[in-house]
């Protein structure tokens, strides 16, 4: 054998043996391509205070659940209020795309988004199952991801606390007039509503609340339900407990995306997304609801509240105000009107619905 | 150079280039296993006709969403009643492992598991609100896991009817004589309290009730609720539809899995599972109040059907008989014993809390 022989076959015996390496090595890959590898780390803010039961346990919850259904794949970093950015720039901060994703309540953002008001709570609206009904079957998601398109935010409903407390007053309300002077913690738009009412609306954030209602600062609050309210020993504060929450009747939360990192995701990521947050959402109003029917019993029983309706004339006075109060907001915003009209008639036809369903029901019971 | 040195270098170097190509192989293998990539295809029997609305379409989106978010390591394929078993052999086939997964609802399994009729819907019981309270916040799918075990077999609640209607009846109700002597189609706790009442419990399945109720064979039959009562074209064969469904208030449907099958999945494919379970159990629930929405709204413009509420005096009636009917099936049951007391424990404190949550809002919208 030659060296000049021996030499081509060191050469050719060489390609063949790494060709064959490269083609094993690519049949490697391949099969390692289902599922895609590619890992995902976000950032969450949320809305609510660290260890908030129910709210921002919830949310923990949801990041673990979305960690382990995607095999590690989408790791999700959880902030409360304020460790990251302040509570009330979650909205921004997932549609600047600080992070990629946030929890909290549409509300928050009326000054941005007045419309989205309806996908929380407006005064007298809906109890969670019609807003539910609204949102995976009357249109009503559809309606909410158009009005965050332009902020770049991905909307889900993810929670609802159910029908809240109209709240804690230092003395009966009988009549309209008891309203008048009335200095109580009450946000929003039933804020506005208790002032078309004579009384006087006060912001005040979750840890200052019980303080001001006991030293006298204020007359009255209203926070969420039996549970939370118990928790904050507002039982302590004020004497009387006042049904129903004409002005919260089914509080949605809400799970928010920013709308490039949503499309940076692969499908079988979108869809954990998706199903995680309505599964949030049923998982927080039972908790709620649970939570609710064990305080309400021992507030009750243990601490002997006075546990009152509000009377129905105070109520139809609540009411028609309301509606003089979204006519006002209706005309500074045209998709406030058109969220308005489309959510008033899904309504009355749910209203409809539920009188001789859930309502004809619970009065056979009686 | 000699021949010796260069046959040497050849083998060395064809020894260093295949220890290489191992190496990296080995690295790409490693990269790959995470995600695990073991894949599972189950099969799933529904209780359900093909194409069913709601009940069947929701399953096969389950089925589609759980390969989604798996990354296709857990394939279903989803075989409707008959298709591979008998519809109501459901509850058998994954007991016995035929099958890995089902859909169907608890009551069907009363022969076997009589005190799973509560994980179900039993006469003057809780709506949807207190039932998904119950399971995932008040102790009830505990008892529901705990009721299944000895058949091997592990349940999720997944979909929910909300308040059915009571029926299509031939005649108005005025009193409880108006009951003797009716052929009604109504199976279960229902149709015994019909008895009780002097009627007369018809088992019919779904397809043949429009004839048998056109042809006069029964006086009355309930179903489900609007939407499906209307797809079935019963608004054509009675004239009076009364309200609300008191035998069935909030009719759970189930996801089985069986034992063996969910022991061997990985952490993250039960996630998946549980999770997509919950998911469905919130989308059922909302389709059906979305379509029931629509449906009652046609059925009283568009087919001027009569719709109408069961008297007081016969509701009352209905509720006595209801008392001793699950009396008696405590008497032949133990474990229908323990449940019914531990569920009715929740559904008092549940009721409680509803009068001046929900029901007190829905006053105040009157």
């Amino acid at each position: 054998m030659s060296h000049l022989i021996l030499r081509w076959t060191v050469i050719l015996w060489s390609i063949l043996i790494i060709n064959g390496c490269n083609q094993q090595q690519a049949a490697t890959e391949a099969k390692a391509a289902t599922p895609p590898a590619k890992t995902f780390t976000w950032k969450m803010v949320t809305t609510w205070p660290p260890n908030f039961p129910i709210f921002q346990e919830g949310v923990m919850q949801l990041a673990k659940d979305i960690e382990a259904m995607s095999g590690g794949r989408l790791k999700i970093q959880v902030y409360a209020g304020g460790e990251l950015v302040p509570a009330l720039q979650t909205f921004d901060a997932v549609s600047q795309g600080t992070v990629q994703m946030g929890h909290g309540a549409a509300y928050y953002w009326a000054g941005k988004v007045p419309a989205a008001q309806f996908m929380t709570a407006v005064p007298f609206g809906m109890t969670a199952k019609g807003m539910n009904a609204w949102f995976y079957g009357g249109g009503g998601l559809e309606l909410w991801r158009e009005l965050y398109q332009p902020f770049n935010v991905v909307p889900f409903p993810a929670g609802n606390s159910g029908v809240q407390m109209a709240g804690w007053f230092n003395k009966k309300i009988q009549t309209v007039d008891d309203l008048k002077g009335l200095k109580m913690r009450i946000p929003g738009l039933g804020g506005k509503v208790l002032a078309k009412a004579g009384g006087t609306p006060v912001l005040l954030a979750g840890g200052e609340i019980y303080t001001a209602l006991e030293r006298g600062t204020i007359d009255a609050t209203e926070w969420v339900g039996p549970y939370h309210d118990e928790r904050l020993g507002l039982y302590r504060a004020a004497k009387y407990y006042y049904y129903p929450g004409w002005h919260e009747p089914g509080t949605v939360l809400e799970l928010i995306v920013n709308a490039q990192a949503w499309a940076t995701l692969p499908y079988d990521l979108q869809r954990i997304i998706e199903i995680a947050a309505r599964s949030l959402n049923q998982w927080m109003y039972s908790q709620f609801e649970a939570l609710n029917i064990k305080a309400l019993h021992e507030l009750k029983e243990k601490y002997k509240v006075d546990v009152l309706p509000l009377p129905k004339e105070v109520l139809n006075e609540l009411k028609r105000l309301t509606k003089e109060a979204l006519a006002e907001e209706a005309e500074k915003s045209a998709d406030f009107k058109r969220v308005y009209e489309t959510f008033e008639k899904f309504r009355q036809e749910h209203d409809a619905w539920t009188a001789i369903a859930d309502d004809a029901y619970s009065d056979a019971l009686k």
